[in-house]
């Protein structure tokens, strides 16, 4: 179905991390129909998530709702389980322009959205890597409501550390807190965990404090491997000074109620574990990819320099979802906030951003942008964001 | 077991309610080790919990660690489940004091904590009246964790109103909000929830207004039954023009998944319901009023003047789950805040508060104050709070 009775293209985004937030700050919405369509109605800072954990921010202050990010975009609640990019699916009522698609949608009941220009922006999600128990058993630290637990369940050892029942041998298990993944999100929780559990929470539990332990967890010989070596060795130094336990090349084989299972048969007792080991492509984008490029299947969106999916028509993509050919870059919400934006300012432009593949300019296609000008109005000029 | 080699009479207060945290503010930690148990490590202002629901206050500024508090008493987070005013259940490791008593705990593990007086403050629990699916499918406002759950539904029901492929029929249920019970809480909630929807919501969702609905339901004809007749007119009026639609005489005798079932068989479409229709006893109290009252037992506890527990010895009660004969007090905050701070100075002048039960003063002991006086930390001074 069209959601609006207008005669503007549809421009659906779908996410709302950094890619797509940035995107429907700077993108005219007196040009376009913009349909925002997330099971997320709210942008997250994610770089404080780990200081939301421990309570120094709160996480209230990390959130924008995409509405108030602009008032002018459709956004809703559901997530895309296909996108069919040849409107094979059949053409919904209320059709209005002609370059139309079908996105089918689910949660809770299926529906039908149509488009004429999709932006892929979903992001990735944790990898688990078929680690038997790491769903049932670990944070992660991806969504407000991971830090919000993670909070929750430290404070929960804490308490039950100091019952008079619990045994030398317990509180020592409960006090344990693992981080597994010595990336940058790894990295960055064990040592502010750290300081939190031997700053702040000595002053409510000091006699605890000789059983807290922070352990990393790292597959590999260092941590920080897409760091340079002078980098790597200062994080090492930082985080042993805070008192973080760092174990290299240990492999975590599975994950139970209280322990962590090692590589070579080791057993870890634990009170907390957070995983934070990587991400993996999200299920819509490997169906998307191995559809796009049917020879190569990859995880993630192989896009040409103007965001367009290789080998899909109206497809754009951006963020850490997506590969930009012959310009590889990191997978970091600074990359995915310039994407938005730039493509946001293609759009603006009336670039017809049709078919992907190229390496010169899309067609550039006239758009009477004064007339449009004016007729923006007051809330949505508020909201523009020109970085 | 005794928690500290002391020869300090051990107080045990059960709860971290408007009582329990009253009386540990004023209470002499030189004089007694006091302990508290409750499954709850927080004190929670309760009268601005529907303001949390809606957002209009952030829920940590409700909240007040029982170790903050007092930093000076023994806080375990543990939930009372048996309470043994006769000690019978044999004596515990380390007996320091004469007179001790036994108090099983479970959660997460079983034990036992030796007393010299115990201070019941529990509080009551919402009372469903066994009316079938109201645990499953309604809120409650008794806790943060209510209220949290409860922002995050309103705001569930709004985005699922919002998609397209929602129809007209569910939308309009989707956005009746229903609450259980005219008393002090259910109108209170009922009038906060529909200013918020009517007037914060309305800059989000206006095209949703027209569905929106607040339905206050009660059992007889008037709300506020326990206040005057001129308050409960003002009250109505009051709540009627704020678009609340209040039913009287209108009993629930079921609750499922999507609907409310009322008395006569009408059934009643519904987003969230909200049970406020009143409180019952905790299991612990119904227990230990049986015990110390064989004959008639209540669904309170039964003290004087001196909030002893007629019938039995070394047990104090104050706040809701209290009953002071001769002398009925409403079961509000204001009462159970008083009645701590009370308990506690008797308790610092040296009353030997035993066994209940008498009209007149119990025996005073003399304690050296002055030598104690001179003993207490720079910390627990600070702590006090004097009414």
């Amino acid at each position: 179905m069209r959601l609006r009775s207008s005669t503007k293209p549809v421009v659906l985004v779908l996410g709302s991390g950094w890619g797509a937030h940035s995107l429907i700050k700077v993108i005219d919405t007196d040009m376009y129909d913009v349909v925002v369509v997330s099971p997320r109605n709210h942008f997250v800072f994610t770089p404080m998530l780990p200081s939301t954990a421990v309570g120094t921010v709160e996480f209230r202050s990390l959130l924008e709702p995409i509405r108030t990010s602009n008032p002018c975009v459709t956004y809703l609640e559901a997530q895309c389980e296909t996108l069919d990019p040849e409107g094979e699916g059949g053409g919904g009522e209320g059709l209005l322009v002609q370059s139309t698609h079908l996105l089918q949608l689910s949660k809770p009941w299926q529906m039908q959205i149509q488009y004429d220009k999709a932006v892929v922006a979903v992001g990735e999600q944790p990898a688990t890597f078929g680690v038997p128990g790491v769903k049932e058993h670990c944070f992660f630290m991806k969504e407000v409501t991971d830090a919000v637990a993670l909070r929750k369940k430290i404070a929960e050892k804490f308490e039950l550390a100091c019952l008079p029942g619990t045994s030398e041998q317990q509180r020592r298990a409960a006090l344990n807190f693992v981080v597994v993944g010595g990336g940058p999100t790894g990295v960055e929780f064990a040592g502010t965990l750290s300081d939190f559990l031997r700053e702040d929470l000595r002053k409510k539990y000091p006699a605890l404090m000789p059983y807290v332990r922070v352990t990393l967890l790292q597959s590999v010989s260092s941590i920080l491997t897409q760091f340079d070596e002078r980098l790597q060795r200062n994080a090492l130094s930082n985080l042993t000074s805070s008192g973080v336990e760092v174990r290299t090349n240990v492999r975590v084989v599975g994950v139970n109620k209280d322990k962590v299972l090692l590589k070579g048969g080791e057993e870890l007792d634990y009170g907390v574990c957070v995983w934070s080991a990587g991400n993996a492509p999200r299920p819509l984008v490997t169906q998307i990819a191995s559809e796009a490029s049917r020879l190569s299947p990859g995880s993630k969106l192989c896009v040409d320099s103007f965001l367009r999916v290789v080998g899909a028509s109206d497809l754009l993509a951006l963020g850490d979802c997506s590969l930009v050919l012959g310009n590889r870059l990191p997978a970091t919400a600074q990359v995915a906030g310039q994407q938005g934006a730039y493509l946001a300012h293609l759009l603006n432009s009336g670039y017809n951003l049709g078919v992907g593949g190229y390496t010169q300019p899309p067609p550039f296609q006239v758009v009477p942008r004064c007339t449009l000008q004016v007729r923006r109005t007051k809330a949505q000029r508020m909201c523009l964001y020109v970085p």
